[in-house]
């Protein structure tokens, strides 16, 4: 292994291997707004934090608990509302209120944002009616769903045409474009440290989805057809971050999916086979090969279900080869949005170097001119699956309190698309229902697909 | 990174981590047999052997000097005869004689082998003429041509067609599949050691065809048409090492061709740019993913053309996964048949292995039952450049005198197939030119192809 400098530690080594310049770039950092805005916070309802269980209590309530001058939960909604009052004493939230029905809690003019994180079965049929129920609210303007928007493309389009219509500023959490990594290696590669892209491979390793399925795992996650599988959020969750960091959706697409595992063994707890076996519907495996528009760059994907491996390789690599340099991302676990990551990185440094946000390189470029470059940046701390929905958070802030005081700052953001700024809408999960599609289209029919003109807004 | 035990430093620990019963598999050692055959020497005649320049003096020359009670060089043909007898002075070739046209020299009968290592451009018209002239030869036995055996499926099935009318026992210098490494991997494979393969990947770096051409490099290697190219040998050789370790051919493959850099920057010795930029048709990028017949195990697979990255990870990388453990094999290089490997390999002891060739396990099966077990394999000196090909003439010495005594040794290998013993033949290469051909109009026609009778042995 070569020299490894830590981000943290930066230290510059006169035998030819130092680090680059990347104090200057700074997207991977979280906001730095943390005080009180001036004017009242954000009310948000919730449609399934439940303080006993589920994702919310998990990720969306302890990322805006770090933003209470910005966020307040002030409407609860669940089909029964003792788990609403129940949620509300435990976790002291003295301005919220349980709502009875969904069409009280939509209606209600306490709420700026509803968040939406309850199955994605049940995405379709909740949205629709709460978009319809909202329809007189004054102050409704923010919609928030968990990834995947309903369970197809279809689904989420519906969804997407009645929240345009209605005016809504729609936010996804493809929290992965987020991350602190992703980020740090969108500015590697946008401002050229990589030189061209040439070259991408992808493996991927989903937990679940193997030879064994723990019993006490819900079983909707191991049925087609409910929005959760290998190919909707493992391989979405990815793509969505590779385009992203690549500012490049795809030109021409081929994919095999597959059910090797029809059926699976129960396990307890302890990992003890039960002796009985259960069927399973979903994917567990997934190739993807495709080319990105920008470039033409041909991108490899092997997408596994099943134990994760850990021996020789991590659940989940990255690998961008550029004319330059290359970016190798690793993870623990196949899912990137919701890992702590480590971003690798070597380059070469060059005269004609782009200076970062328009600043003088730190160091002098006649002096590191064809020096070799790496670094390594890994946040030991960082807690990836609160962390990026949190940035999240931040972002729809910076957006509500114009805290980065753009002066020519939109008011919608349409889609995010490959900024830096804002957030991901449900355009943006709109575009990625289309590649999932067209990958099971292209695995039925056996054919490389033009998926070319998916990105473009229209539908 | 876990714990590593070197093969050749056979350890146990008590701790759950130890070498599992490797000295009871011998494939991946060589012949034993080095001492005077009873009989006479295999008298070859060598086509394309220069003391100067070329392949055949840095390969087949130093393999077979090390086995000179089983080969013998008798005679040499090239276009111009004082490079023959050049080549016999300087060798020292006390028993070889320069024949001044190819017919003369394939009707010698002083010869029982002869050994084609030409460019592959000239194979065809060489091979039918040898194949016609030979015709009354009462000692030609063997022919032995270097991959890729002609230009073209076609070209290849005319000459298999033409060896088999002939009744010679054909040999084609696959040579990946005498690697020590991939032998062993075969094995442990093919015993259970990492159960079922559930899932494979392969990234390959071809050293050349990328956007820098040494001026000295010759023209043909990157022209499309020649047989030398990022297809027919980084991913021929690579692809035929997968299916012979797996024991198995593919079923149906997609494959998506790249020449994204059609011209290159020719530069000098030192690296340094000249300032002309030449044309380039063969790929620089081949994507392939496609399900071994066997288990309809997924393989994705791409092979880049370029500089060699060596950072964040090797130039060759293959990762076998399976149901009990994994294979890993890496190289500097993306030749997997040319290269020094390392094998790494992982898996879980159980009561239930296979013992290897009949023997009862090393270490007890209770004992071991269920224990993590961890192996690298790596021969620190071992010449793989001329390592695999020595292993071959030994595997043609082995048939030729049946060192090995088995009983029913058959009188010809028409194909080696998946077996231990043998050696590849036209027809094993025939079937690699069907993939490869396969492989082009994939990527023609947009399609999947169902390529699962590639490997009958009809025309």
């Amino acid at each position: 292994m070569p020299l490894l400098v830590l981000l943290t530690n930066l230290q510059r080594s006169t035998v030819g291997l130092f680090v680059s310049t990347p104090l200057i770039m700074d997207y991977s950092k979280g906001s730095s707004v943390f005080t009180v805005p001036k004017t009242a916070p954000i009310r948000v309802g919730f449609v399934g934090l439940n303080a006993t269980k589920g994702w919310a209590i998990k990720t969306h309530y302890p990322a805006i608990l770090q933003l209470s001058s910005q966020f307040q939960i002030t409407a609860l909604y669940s089909p029964e509302i003792e788990t609403s009052i129940a949620t509300i004493q435990r976790l002291k939230l003295g301005n919220a209120t349980a709502f009875p029905t969904l069409k009280s809690f939509a209606s209600s003019a306490t709420v700026d944002m509803i968040v939406v994180t309850i199955q994605v079965s049940s995405h379709y049929e909740v949205l629709m009616s709460l978009l319809k129920y909202s329809q007189s609210n004054p102050n409704f303007k923010y919609l928030f769903v968990e990834w995947a928007l309903a369970c197809s493309l279809d689904q989420a389009e519906s969804i997407y045409k009645a929240a345009a219509e209605r005016g809504l500023q729609t936010i996804i959490s493809l929290q992965g474009r987020k991350s602190p990594y992703i980020l740090r290696a969108k500015e590697l590669i946008s401002q050229g440290y990589i030189g061209d892209i040439n070259s991408i491979e992808i493996a991927g390793n989903g937990g679940w989805y193997g030879y064994e399925r723990p019993a006490k795992s819900p079983k909707y996650i191991y049925e087609m057809g409910n929005g959760v599988d290998l190919v909707s959020t493992t391989f979405g969750h990815t793509i969505d971050i590779l385009q992203y960091m690549t500012s490049s959706y795809f030109s021409r697409i081929h994919a095999m999916v597959f059910n090797n595992i029809p059926e699976q063994e129960l396990i307890d707890e302890y990992g003890n086979r039960l002796g009985q076996r259960v069927p399973k519907t979903v994917p567990d495996h997934l190739l993807f090969q495709g080319t990105l528009l920008n470039g033409n760059v041909p991108v490899s994907c092997s997408f596994k279900g099943g134990k994760p491996t850990k021996k020789f390789t991590k659940n989940l690599v990255i690998d961008i080869h550029g004319t330059k340099g290359d970016l190798k991302l690793e993870g623990d676990a196949g899912f990137a949005e919701i890992s702590n990551l480590v971003l690798y990185y070597s380059g070469m440094s060059e005269n004609d170097f782009p200076s970062a946000n328009g600043q003088q390189p730190r160091v002098g470029s006649g002096y590191d001119a064809g020096k070799e470059i790496m670094e390594v940046y890994h946040l030991r701390s960082y807690n990836a699956v609160i962390g990026n929905i949190h940035r999240l958070y931040q972002s729809i802030s910076d957006f509500h309190y114009n805290t980065k005081k753009i002066s020519a700052l939109p008011s919608q953001f349409v889609m995010q698309g490959f900024d830096f700024e804002g957030f991901p809408t449900f355009m943006d999960a709109l575009i990625l229902h289309r590649l999932i599609e067209s990958v099971y289209r292209s695995n039925m029919m056996g054919s490389t697909l033009n998926v070319s003109n998916i990105s473009h807004c229209s539908l």
